[in-house]
């Protein structure tokens, strides 16, 4: 009997299932494990011994399984001590795979993620542990490194033109319209601001302004920016993201309200469109000023997700399995674009220590030079990751999902 | 030459496009009038002289019009005097008529807008001005009397329930996972909250409580009803209207914040979603409080519309067309639901003068005693509203839209 246990951690997407149905599919295909596990809740779950069966699962489970957004075997955000800080965590956690008879561990994430695979791998070979642990990407906010990009990405820059395509409309059937303002997620990178430019109608971009965190934020030239465009369209549509910092590194966000941090530390953002309102009127610009903070639905929002994002979640997975029967452990499956045109991607492996806590940011030679818009590179850069729209299962008029009990 | 003249007024819609573009196809079918001009900006652009040709249009341009959401013609909120206050306005719009050879003027809208129409019928037959004046109903509040329902509600409850289904999964997956309030637009009515209930998953509705404008709220009762939730599920889904009012009959979002109101009087409301947060917090139910305010993404979601919606508000537009060469003036366009099991309808007249500045509630009786969530007779009545996907054009993976110059 040989088994292996799939889990998800951090934050959502409306993809990160598909990568475990990679898995579990794959497993079919190739009858290499017994049982396909999933880990209910991540490390967190698994340490409390709380597991289910893809095996048990019949097709229509599954295929529904694939298409519902977010984490469906639930996640943590349990950051895993060292193990010479606390080694009866890790002690607990392979007398776990041993009792199911857990030979591969497959971790979907972001940098978190890859910080447990990388430190669960090390110790198994420390002390001959034959497990073999593998990461699979996973994050909206795209910051992984080495990897062109991270499944989850493209379904919810998706949703973010498609929602700028929409808003902008909206917001544009008066005489006088003012200003609008998107806010995006993205903490430490401009990723997820970057993708409002895909917007285009008659062939012109829609936002007039993209601020990304990796440029710290002018007032002085925001207002500037924002005044002349009102002379000059009298309408300005702007995006932001959660993380803009001033001159002296301050979030926004951080002046506008009192802010919170999770579990790993992180400033809990949001409320910048509103401190941009503020600036606005009280500048004396315009007193119209609309905002809107997209907030959670960025990662969940299945019913306009990417299909090349579903794909590559799923290639991801399915890639993972087939990794982990060729021995390899300790590594992050990554994407490497092979071309852009006809884009086509393959897989590759990164070692899990290279990519865990650290981020790539949007690059800077991408944003404009006065770091109020992004460049064709970008786009180029972005388009394929949008292309395509899956067929999915409707149910009086509804997305048909499901959760697990 | 006999043209006719369509503009459309108020907030924006996924599909008040369709009902024009309904006017322009079945005029094209009968070959009744020369030219269907369009309006912009509603009755504040026409009272300017600014008016689009839409026999002009390519049938490719036309088709891409119908599937645009939000007022493509653009809007307005202008409120015409009565004409004794104010003759000179009315006299301005005749002679616009007269200058273009327009026989029928269709206003797309809603209560205000049939004030609109029936000010200008009135006045067309006190001073035996040959004219036709018809409305064509359009509200994502789905508040308007005598009508069934009214084109861009189906589209906006399937935005909200599909949003639900997704924003539930994604404040599901942690073990801990707390309160997520999710606010919906509707000042005076419910409609809008009321549809998140058909939002289902493995059978059963994911919405906890539901909160409506027509039932006062009570604070000593919202805080048994979550508590009580939390304890039972670890987890509770709330959606509000950002209409709700106390027993005294205060706005929530007015107690919470400085409020606003529009050119018609009407409070320009938002953040109760906040209040309710404060409240939960306060109350030390739990601090993990979310909140997600749907904001304008409700009245443009044409990438989930429902396609019965669309059918609907372009039937409307063809059968006002129908009315006007029979002769109709000062009459709104209504929907007659004929049967709910193989749902279908029917478009019949009301006077306007009767529709205008009245409001139709969600019915009392569809509403839970507690007043905290609503009954499978108001499921059963928004249900069919919502059915079937539009098959949109993309381009570069987004939806694609058009506007006019």
């Amino acid at each position: 009997m040989k088994n292996c246990l799939i889990a998800q951690s951090g934050g959502p997407t409306a993809v990160i299932n598909s990568s475990v149905i990679g898995v579990v599919i794959e497993n079919k295909n190739l009858c290499h494990f017994d049982n396909v596990y999933g880990g209910l809740n991540g490390i967190e779950g698994i340490l409390e011994n709380k597991l289910i069966n893809f095996s048990e699962m019949t097709d229509e489970e599954i295929n529904t399984f694939r298409y519902t957004p977010s984490s469906g075997l639930g996640s943590c955000r349990y950051k895993m001590k060292n193990f010479n800080e606390n080694e009866a965590e890790y002690k607990r956690f392979f007398e776990i795979l041993n009792k199911y008879d857990i030979d591969t561990f497959f971790y979907v994430g972001g940098n978190d993620s890859m910080d447990t695979v990388s430190k669960l791998s090390e110790y198994a070979k420390l002390h001959s542990i034959d497990k073999r642990i593998l990461g699979i990407p996973k994050t909206i906010d795209n910051d992984l490194m080495f990897t062109d990009h991270t499944p989850g990405y493209g379904s919810a820059a998706k949703f973010i033109a498609t929602t700028v395509l929409e808003t902008y409309l909206d917001s544009s059937v008066y005489m006088n319209n003012g200003v609008f303002i998107l806010e995006t997620m993205g903490r430490d990178t401009g990723w997820l601001a970057a993708s409002a430019a895909l917007a285009k109608i008659n062939g012109k971009p829609v936002p007039d302004f993209i601020y990304l965190p990796e440029k710290s934020f002018s007032i002085i030239n925001f207002l500037k920016d924002v005044r002349r465009k009102m002379q000059e369209q009298n309408k300005v549509y702007i995006v932001a993201s959660e993380g803009l910092k001033n001159e002296e590194g301050t979030f926004l966000a951080q002046l506008n309200s009192e802010s919170k941090f999770d579990n790993f530390g992180h400033a809990q953002l949001g409320g910048v469109c509103d401190y941009l309102k503020n600036l606005i009127v009280n500048a004396g610009i315009t007193k119209r000023v609309k905002t809107l903070e997209l907030g959670v639905m960025q990662r969940c929002a299945m019913h306009i997700a990417s299909q090349v994002d579903l794909d590559e979640a799923f290639a991801a997975g399915k890639a993972a399995l087939e990794y982990a029967i060729q021995g390899k452990t300790g590594y992050m499956v990554g994407i490497r674009r092979l071309q852009n045109t006809s884009y086509k991607t393959e897989n590759f492996l990164i070692p899990a220590n290279e990519v865990c806590n650290k981020i790539k940011y949007f690059p800077l030679e991408w944003i404009s030079e006065k770091g109020n818009n992004i460049n064709d590179a970008a786009i180029e850069y972005m388009n394929p990751l949008i292309n395509e729209s899956p067929t999915l299962n409707y149910e009086n008029g509804l997305p048909k999902y499901t959760q697990i009990k």
